[in-house]
């Protein structure tokens, strides 16, 4: 058997997880790799992905060297959350017949403001018979297609809430940084002027829901807070000192009408107390999930875009969403097999 | 827009609850509907229903009748957990190109022994571009597909085990003399070998999340076992005695070779503590999912079945189960408009 032939565009901390599974799962081969930092672009994939064996696999500096020799199936595509950055990249692989799995959060659903550009991208992959799919534990699943699959033993469904709270103390640094610990409170004002600081998704997920449930959201208002600590806290890699920000609190509420029909609650923050997922479902009858310790975050993610991968090359052409895609588990070697005798 | 037409085969607890979810959803239309007992058959389904006024349709003794019209698009099949006693009644339907969705447990996954009659229906079905489910909360949903649909952010799945608890004494009293609650250990043992008390669907269960993740199960173990009252317990039917009876704890045992990889707990006993549905991946990250109170199972069974109807009628012929399906929410009217308009 034929194995899916994968590459890797973007190396970073969630890229590199993705590539780390792919080369341990048995019916995908990683056939390229790409990443445009000057410490790994010319580097063996192996070496970069600190295994003990080179992979014979050339990191490049760019996508376009990637699709010189053989074809691949699919693309794993990490390189940035904005979809104005991305677009183009997805554009580029998909001008090819390349399907593309990306983590690029504004791409999980589309919102307003960014239908143009979605549209865009599934009349380009439409036409060379390809697929794209953004996901990843959040936007993609924590958030948004796992309260979906909690409203199926339900009828009517009044709101949706989610809560996710992770301790940041508990994670990498970058994702300490990103979310401002140890900043004191200008210095987080300024970053969230930059836009630095904030997660990007929950309006993606806000509509994912809205979307299947067939709800038509008439108002969404997000907001983001920081969370302060109560006293000194030290992670592994850092001091945050009481009074300064530990992290963030950012929230979506969306009302359909005077209704409040999907609230989301998003709270990473060094020191976080029940870290957890909570998806409450305020329907007949009603459901309160709660994944103790909630899903490890980066993991997770790396994971589901694997996972996804052969539900992906059987979905029809076009950019799909988690809505979309039949019930998703965790990877089954002969599904995979199965794509590739067709 | 015309409506989804639907009949109702068997009208039950279970089947009730549907056909009155049914009524009261937009898109979907009850143009029939049959049952056998004596006291429904000829009578008004709105009086059948208990509804304050009549529906038009008249309860027929037997589901040949209601193929003699307008042809129905789905019937909703709630009549018996045996595949042997529901088989005719589904070939009866697909025969005339009707699609089912049913409750009959033992048909929810092909086990082994069953696996003909599966293959019977799905030939059947796909002959006449029909398709059959057979969903509930449990098979269907609880201990299976939202098992699978919790190792989507998973790698290296070692095991998956569930554990469902349900407290009979809140439960309606025929669930809780299915259960055996109040009778003596002799009792209970005749019931047990005339096959009375057994709750049908684990292995269904068990043999799903096998397959969905490309497992071979090389054995396994059912077990049935009573749960004792430890005090005279009282409920609003029945009351059981200290030491007799109050309902039933059972369990699956799946093994892969020497790796028990699936282990499914249904506990479903008067007085039963902190009920719950729980769900523990045993894998890369780990996952430990409760939902607090356990989903109610005869409102969570009809609705599933009522929520699974647009996804039912979009899928390809032939007998599909609660893994083929796409992600599976709450009804969504628009998605009924779209398979009308096709």
């Amino acid at each position: 058997m034929a194995e899916i032939k994968v590459v890797h565009c973007g190396l970073g901390g969630i890229g590199l997880g993705i590539a780390r599974i792919v080369a341990a799962t048995e019916g995908l081969k990683i056939v390229g790799a790409s990443d445009i930092a000057p410490d790994k672009a010319g580097q063996d994939l192996g070496t970069v992905m600190g295994l003990p064996k080179k992979l014979r696999v050339k990191v490049e500096p760019e996508n376009r060297r990637l699709l010189k020799g053989a074809r691949p199936d699919v693309a794993v595509l990490s390189t940035a959350s904005s979809l104005k950055d991305v677009k183009p990249q997805v554009l580029e692989l998909v001008a090819k017949g390349v399907n593309v799995v990306t983590t690029c959060e504004e791409l999980s659903f589309p919102v307003p403001g960014h239908e143009k550009a979605a549209r865009e991208i599934d009349a380009a992959a439409r036409k060379k018979k390809a697929r794209v799919l953004a996901t990843g534990v959040n936007p993609g699943y924590a958030m948004d297609a796992l309260a979906l699959v909690l409203t199926a033993p339900c009828v009517k469904v009044e709101r949706v809430a989610v809560t996710r709270v992770v301790d940041a103390g508990t994670r990498r640094v970058t994702l300490q940084r990103k979310v401002g610990a140890g900043l004191n409170l200008h210095q987080f004002r300024r970053a969230m002027t930059e836009g630095s600081v904030r997660h990007v998704g929950l309006p993606e997920s806000a509509h994912m829901i809205a979307a299947a449930l067939g709800w038509k959201i008439d108002k969404l208002e997000e907001m983001v807070e920081p969370a302060i600590a109560p006293r000194d806290l030290d992670t592994d890699y850092l001091r945050v000192a009481a009074g300064n920000v530990a992290g963030v609190k950012q929230t979506v509420r969306a009302w359909c009408g005077e209704r409040l029909a999907i609230s989301l609650d998003l709270h990473v923050y060094v020191g976080a107390e029940n870290p957890r997922d909570q998806i409450v479902i305020d329907a007949t009858p009603p459901v309160n999930m709660t994944i103790a310790g909630g899903l490890a975050g980066d993991e997770a993610a790396a994971a589901l875009v694997v996972n996804a991968i052969p539900r992906l090359l059987s979905a029809p052409p076009g950019l799909v969403t988690m809505r979309d895609l039949p019930l998703l588990h965790a990877y089954n070697p002969a599904e995979a097999r199965a794509i590739r005798k067709r």
